[in-house]
Formats: C-alpha cells, structure tokens, sequence
C-alpha cells in the first residue's frame, strides 16, 4: 500500500494507475476505522482495479462544541488496517495542505441536506459536502463508497454529485453491526461498559418500529412515540429525532407507500448515536 | 464548429479530442456575444488545443426583480460569431438539462464573493459559483477563460477552483472597450442614444480616480466623493458603489501599498453598468 500525505503524491500515483487503464475507487474515512469502514473497502475492491482511503478529521463538519478535538485519531493501526484488507493506496493529507488560511468556499444542500440530523448539527452536511467535494476533485475516481451507516450523508453526497454533474459514481453500502445489533461506529468506543450494554436498544427500536410500519391500521406518530419511550425506557438519555422518511428525498412521510428509511439520532449520557432501517414499499 | 445542446453529447465530444492528447479551453457564456467574448475565444485559442464556448443564462445568477426575462438571447447569430472567431465547440444546454426539478446544492464564496456587487445583488455570486462549477465538471477543461471585466466574478471562480481543488486553470482576460472607452458589455444594449453618450464617464471616473491614487498625499474618501459627484454630474442617476480594494483579497484598502482595483456599479436610467481598472502598487 502506497500511503501519500501530499494532493501532489496522491494525484501522481494515481494518474499512472489511470494511465494503465485501471479504476480507481476512493474511501472516504475519519479513519478509527472499524468493521464497518474495511467492508467498504472490501465494496470498493470488488467494483474497481484500485482502491485509495483518505484518512482526515475534517474540522469543517464539526460544531463548536463537538468532538473535534477528541475524536480518536489511530493513523498508524488504521494503515496497518487498510494495507491488511487490501487497500492500494492511502491518503493522509493535513490541514493545511487542504485548507488555506483564505479557504472561503462553502457547498450546500437544500432538501437532503436540511432537518434530521442538520437539526442539532446545522454545519455538518455542509462541512460533509464542501471535504467529499475536494476530496473527488483530488482523487478523480470513478466511484466512491460511503456507508449506509450515516444515510442522511449518504444521501447529501449522491445529491451533491448529480447537481453538480460530478464524474464519480456514489456507491452506498450496507451498515455492518456488532452481533447485538449495534451499528459500528468510531463513536462506540466512547460508551462505558454499562453504556455499551444500552446502546443496542437503538436498532431493536428501529426494527420493531419499521415491521409495526407494515401491520394494518399502522399510525406513524403513535409508532414513533412507542418508540422514544422504548428507547428511553432501555436507558438512552434523550433522543434526537426518530423520523419516517422518503428513501431517496428524505421527506417526511407516514404510509408505507414507497420506499422508507426510518432515520433515528439518540443520546447515552454524553455520546451521540444514529442508525437508520429500510421501509419497504408495502 | 460541433454544435452540443446535451451534457453527453459534449463531453463525448470533447473526450475525443482529450485522448488525441489535444488540451482544452472552455469560455463560459451567457450569450449575447460581443467583441469581449470574441477576445476571449481569441485568449483561449491561444493556450490550448480546442476551444468550447458555452452559451447559457443562467437562471440562478439572477435575483427575482431583474432581468432574466429581458436579458438579450441571440443564440443564431452568437453561432455564427463564435463559429468565424475559430471556436471548436459550442455548448448550448436546456436549463433542464443543467437543473432537474429537485436541484438543491449551492456553493458560496465568503470573502471575494461579498460587498461590492453581492451588496445588491446578494444570490449573484452563488449562482455563478455554481453554474461555473457545473460547467467545469462537464467540460473537464485544462484552462477556462473569464474576463476581467466582472473582477469580483474572476476574484470569486478563482478562489472557488482553489478551495474546491478543481483541475482546471483559471485565467482572467483583459476588458474590451468601445474607442470612447466603455466596456463591452451585453447589458449596453439596453441604453438609450442618450444613455449610451452618458455612459462611458464611468470609465473615465475610474482611469481619473486611479491616477488620483497616485498623487501624494491622496486622500481615498475625498477620490471617491468626488468621483461619485462627477458620475452624477456627467449624467448616471445613481451609484451604487466604488470602492478601492486589494486587488487579490477584494478588502477594501486607501494607500497603494500593493497591487489594488478600483471597482464600482453605477446605474444610467433602468440599466446597471459595472466597470473597473487597476492601481499599480506604488
């Protein structure tokens, strides 16, 4: 695995793979990578000759009061992680080298990108748009993988690129879960051990929410309500939002008449968590 | 000259002529070509392989209250012009084509794409960063052509290609002016005879304010009320600003410490003319 720090090293190595004729597919990654972040890897492998990761903590997608300066960093396991699983290049690009002091651009989304989670983290999708957007612009590849894990993300990135008539395909790929059902996240290793035990209720809640979704005579706002209190009554402190969603617009809905995703944020103590499940069509 | 009215039909085009290792300049227009866009094709020429003009005007660069509706549309002819200047390519796509119904993502410029022209018109720059972006994702050109005529429009694409990493070169073109020194601008066909013989005292207000500049002990507020006086005076109805700038940053300056423009907005009757010159750092 060839690992570059530098846009100028990254597009060197990667335009010779281009000149071979090869495809090129990018994974985009905060690294504390998981599970989860190396089955992208594995998507991305299957569907491309080439596989590059970056590794960035993006300061734009945080607020204020997050977790910018805490959030774990493990470059040197991460790499070890990647070149195990098969990756052939990475990018570890700094700060500065991505963001001049007059860096002044900013990419936004209407619709996709607006209410769930943009609700409690109103700069994040922005940040997500503007870091993916220079991060395509660099790499150039021919698809990029994102996980279904942070759905709203997802769907902001597939929006961005169509809009702004991008040249790489967005592949969405499924979320990976711990054996209890816990979605994998670089967050989970936030959680106490008593925290830890909690935290599945979140997708148990989702599951049964979404197969209620489907019995006759189903009322959204009394299934959402259940919901919370379940949640609440497993042990997480607060939830941010549990909505019903259109799939693709991520409009609010309440019948099972298209595909829906049920899109959930919810606290434990002090760490954030979000999940998502299908809504089949009925 | 191959005409494109699609995004496919141009980018296979221009595919072509990128594997027969030919380089390639774009001209972003909205029509209504004069000898300023023709100048441009000629700037392109000049650096590159083949030559693609785009004619389009776009919708999102225009605020509910201006001239979208009445903004001149000479398709035919501006073929004809572009075709004997020696342009490879023309692209002309439907709006739909750019816009489907549910288009939502917008890029913003702090900085160079605020105050001055953004103080009356607050959606322009947004709306040319984003057609520009799109244009420049179809097109993969290696240079794009813009004129220095619209300063803070080049200000504001250059510094968008830096922050979003896009492989494209930016490079501005000189202003072409009528023999009395009026910019060439798509917009003076709206003037009146007698507007059109008031019009070029905004040129002479500039080049006059510019060498005022570089008077000892120049005072720039005392330049600029002066200046405003005598565009009023010569017959403009209003201005809407002049202001003396960095000539990389836009920040407004008063000395000539350093490279610097003198940009201004003024109106003759229903038509707004803008216009600007440089100051040569002392």
């Amino acid at each position: 695995m060839i690992i570059c720090k530098t846009k100028s090293e990254i597009q060197g190595a990667l335009a010779k793979r281009r000149q071979a004729g090869e495809t090129i597919a990018a994974v985009p990654t905060m690294g504390a990578l998981h599970e989860g972040h190396l089955s992208l890897i594995d998507v991305a492998n299957e569907i491309s000759d080439q596989v590059v990761a970056t590794i960035f903590v993006n300061p734009l997608q945080f607020g204020a009061n997050e977790d910018f300066g805490t959030y774990p960093r493990t470059v040197e396991s991460d790499l070890e992680l990647l070149k195990a699983r098969g990756c052939n290049f990475a990018f570890t690009p700094d700060r500065n080298d991505l963001f001049p002091a007059d860096f002044s651009t900013k990419i936004s989304v209407a619709g996709v990108g607006e209410d769930h989670c943009a609700l409690s983290r109103p700069q994040f999708f922005d940040g997500v748009a503007t870091i993916v957007t220079k991060l395509l612009m660099i790499l150039s590849p021919d698809v990029a993988v994102f996980g279904e894990k942070d759905y709203q993300q997802l769907a902001v990135i597939k929006r961005l690129v169509r809009d702004l008539d991008i040249a790489t395909e967005i592949v969405g790929a499924p979320t990976v879960r711990e054996s209890d059902g816990l979605a994998m996240s670089s967050r989970n290793q936030y959680l106490s051990v008593e925290e830890r035990n909690v935290a599945p209720a979140l997708y148990k809640a989702l599951t049964a929410a979404a197969e209620k979704l489907h019995s006759a005579d189903h009322n959204w706002s009394e299934i959402r309500d259940a919901s919370i209190e379940q949640l609440l009554g497993a042990g997480f402190s607060s939830v941010d939002y549990l909505h019903f969603v259109d799939a693709f617009s991520l409009a609010h809905i309440e019948k099972v008449d298209r595909p829906g995703r049920l899109l959930a944020a919810a606290w434990i103590g002090k760490t954030r968590l979000i999940d998502n499940v299908p809504v089949e069509a009925a």
